[in-house]
């Protein structure tokens, strides 16, 4: 490791002290320093281990805090809240290329400092050893591609509806329309895992068995992700007993399973890791304290999914479509530089989404290279899932080929049912 | 596992909808519905597996909505943005005893919903099944106390500074001082782990060599929180290497290692776990999107943590000094009934505090089950060390013999040199 190596974490802070001592806090407070000058903290130490500031910039200012709760210079009456981004940089050196410490070192106690009435951490680039530490995903979009056998275009996927209350059975029987419908990509609802009334080996059994029969009478293997989200050795468990039921994809709550549990079940793993990101909107939703998904995604990236959510454009949650579009653009681009060392991943478009979003989601992301999942969007199709599937692909086709919908729905009855059952 | 044990999950929401309509789509949201109504969200199933709103209270209104990015009922000109607090319950049977789909399902996906310009999950009350499910702390209070020799009153600890950049030897050098100066308790900091100046291994055996040492001598066995956080499979390692050094704890980065990362080490600890909250700031510096202490540790508590930090009053950090003592008062308070079931844990105090604290601790909390941690506050007395420990313990003993700091400081030179050193 060269020890000239820095990890970069860009932030967006407000605060009414001079921004070089507020954010001077800051680097201390998530490196060397204390809050009182104590012996040990000799000038080489804080060269050697101090995080640095290496760039401010003011943005704006305002008469009111962000936040409540920040501090402000004592007899100041009126205190000026500015504004600005700032990037940071840490000697990997202080903790090794590991991905926990990581997330304590930029993510850690620095959001809760009386200095600033607003911190984000939006942008985050590590050093090679990084890359040399962590395996990446395992299939990304060029695997996951193999595994399904869509060679181009989007993977038009589904989400298993009710997310949670269905039997093993009636799991089994909704699949059985969805791949007879000719669907790509089914996924566990992240509510359903392994409760009683759905037991994961049961739901395994069931699933994989509709299948592996249409795979052999079709040729076509639906990539259908159980989410295993549990403990350690559940993970474990349930990873080989999908396996052995010739599944290809496992799904995991990021939120819930943890950087650690994520990159020990990807050194195991053998399939396609669909990661899920709900509670997201913890670090998200607050304009003013948080976590951006630029920085988010890369650790989960890194730490071995092969997939990953983004939201979707106007669907039901509250993440401006700008925003689900960078990300989405993100997943595609490489984190580190090198022949297969760019970590991509697939992005996933979900939650409310029809064929009314998929000429923007085309036009915004650039590629074809997602997986595109309507849950209600696709099953409630009043031709059923057949022709709810078949209205997502001619939606997709008029997008990638420069048709309207609407031209597209004129000489295609599947879609323009659709668009009458989703109204725009 | 009785079917009728619920989950019991209580919000403050804001939203212009009818409160009944939002809360409703929050509770859909989280169990067995989409956005549109499907097949197979049949009424016995709603019954069956969906999510219940137990009872909603109005708390207040306002003219604007304290989040961006938030729906509003259409053709209404100037919606009402109303305020409630709300209890939500779910079978049991949605998940199993399994913390990792819990989080799932209680912080889940919910926070993104259009319908809410706030929403904070603030208490969580799980049924027995999960108790049965997880080992919860080793050694709590009892334990703790046990493993130090500490009988009665707090324990005065301190956090290694500078947070990093020491060498092991440097490391074991000021661990020296802190023993000699008769601390009970010393941690590393979060942003020490294991980078290649400090590597653990070196670390655990330079500043064991100096506890067994110490030891062996007086006859007191301090307690060393050495940072793990990491990989799966290397804190497993690090947890038998602490204790084939005679060590008697280990900390962890909760956020870094994740739920499932900490019920694993905890299955095969043998030693107390020191938890520290550092990222927490993203789930609780604002006060409309968030995740309350008193739900969160009580996730952690189960998971096997045995000490959880809880800031300090009048600290660096921004929380407010009676949600410090409610947290602290909350982690020595029984989660679940029955003997041994309680997972009562030591709350730790730290950041910033000083003997000028402790009176105001001692009232706040009601009992010394604590770890009192001051860094800089500690070290950086002017008589040094021995007496930065023996002025905590003065402060300590006037707070729980009645008798104010200042009467204390004017029999006791410590005391005295301390109340100067660190200014109210």
């Amino acid at each position: 490791m060269n020890r000239y190596d820095r990890i970069y974490a860009r932030y967006e802070v407000e605060t009414s002290f001079p921004l070089e001592d507020a954010i001077g806090v800051m680097a201390g407070e998530q490196s060397s320093g204390t809050f009182l000058q104590i012996p040990g903290e000799t000038a080489e130490l804080k060269e050697r281990s101090g995080a640095r500031i290496e760039w401010i910039r003011e943005t704006g200012s305002g008469a009111q805090p962000s936040l409540p709760g920040a501090a402000s210079p004592k007899g100041v009456a009126s205190p000026v809240w500015r504004r600005a981004e700032t990037l940071l940089s840490w000697p990997i050196a202080n903790l090794g290329p590991s991905l926990p410490n990581l997330w304590a070192t930029v993510a850690g106690n620095l959001f809760e400092l009386q200095q600033f009435s607003a911190l984000r951490l939006v942008d985050l680039t590590l050093p090679e050893p990084f890359r040399d530490a962590y395996l990446g995903p395992q299939f990304g979009v060029e695997g996951t591609r193999r595994l399904t056998g869509v060679a181009d275009g989007p993977l038009i996927g589904t989400i298993v509806k009710p997310s949670v209350g269905l039997s093993p059975a009636e799991t089994a029987a909704l699949v059985q329309q969805l791949v007879e419908g000719g669907i790509d990509f089914i996924k566990d609802d992240e509510l359903q895992a392994d409760g009683p009334h759905c037991p994961f080996a049961e739901r395994v059994e069931a699933v994989m068995g509709v299948i592996r029969d249409h795979a052999e009478r079709t040729g076509k293997r639906v990539m259908f992700a159980f989410n295993l989200t549990g403990e350690i050795d559940q993970m474990l468990a349930r990873h080989d007993l999908v396996e052995r039921a010739n599944g290809t994809c496992v799904m995991v709550s990021l939120n819930s399973v943890g950087l650690p549990g994520l990159a020990y079940l990807r050194r195991h793993c053998r399939l396609a890791i669909h990661a899920h990101r709900n509670g997201w909107g913890l670090f998200q939703r607050s304009p003013h304290i948080g976590l951006g998904y630029l920085a988010y995604q890369k650790i989960w990236r890194l730490a071995g999914a092969d997939h990953m959510h983004v939201n979707g454009l106007r669907n039901k949650f509250c993440e401006p479509d700008e925003s689900v579009l960078a990300s989405a653009r993100e997943c595609l681009s490489p984190m580190f530089s090198g022949e297969g060392r760019g970590c991509e991943v697939m992005p996933v478009f979900s939650s409310g989404q029809t064929v009314r979003q998929v000429h923007d989601t085309w036009s915004g992301l650039g590629s074809a290279d997602l997986i595109y999942a309507a849950g209600g969007g696709l099953v409630a199709h009043p031709g059923g899932v057949a022709a709810g599937v078949r209205a997502m692909r001619q939606a997709w086709e008029a997008a990638m080929s420069g048709i309207s919908l609407e031209q597209q729905a004129a000489t295609h009855t599947e879609l323009r049912q659709a668009l009458e059952k989703y109204a725009g």
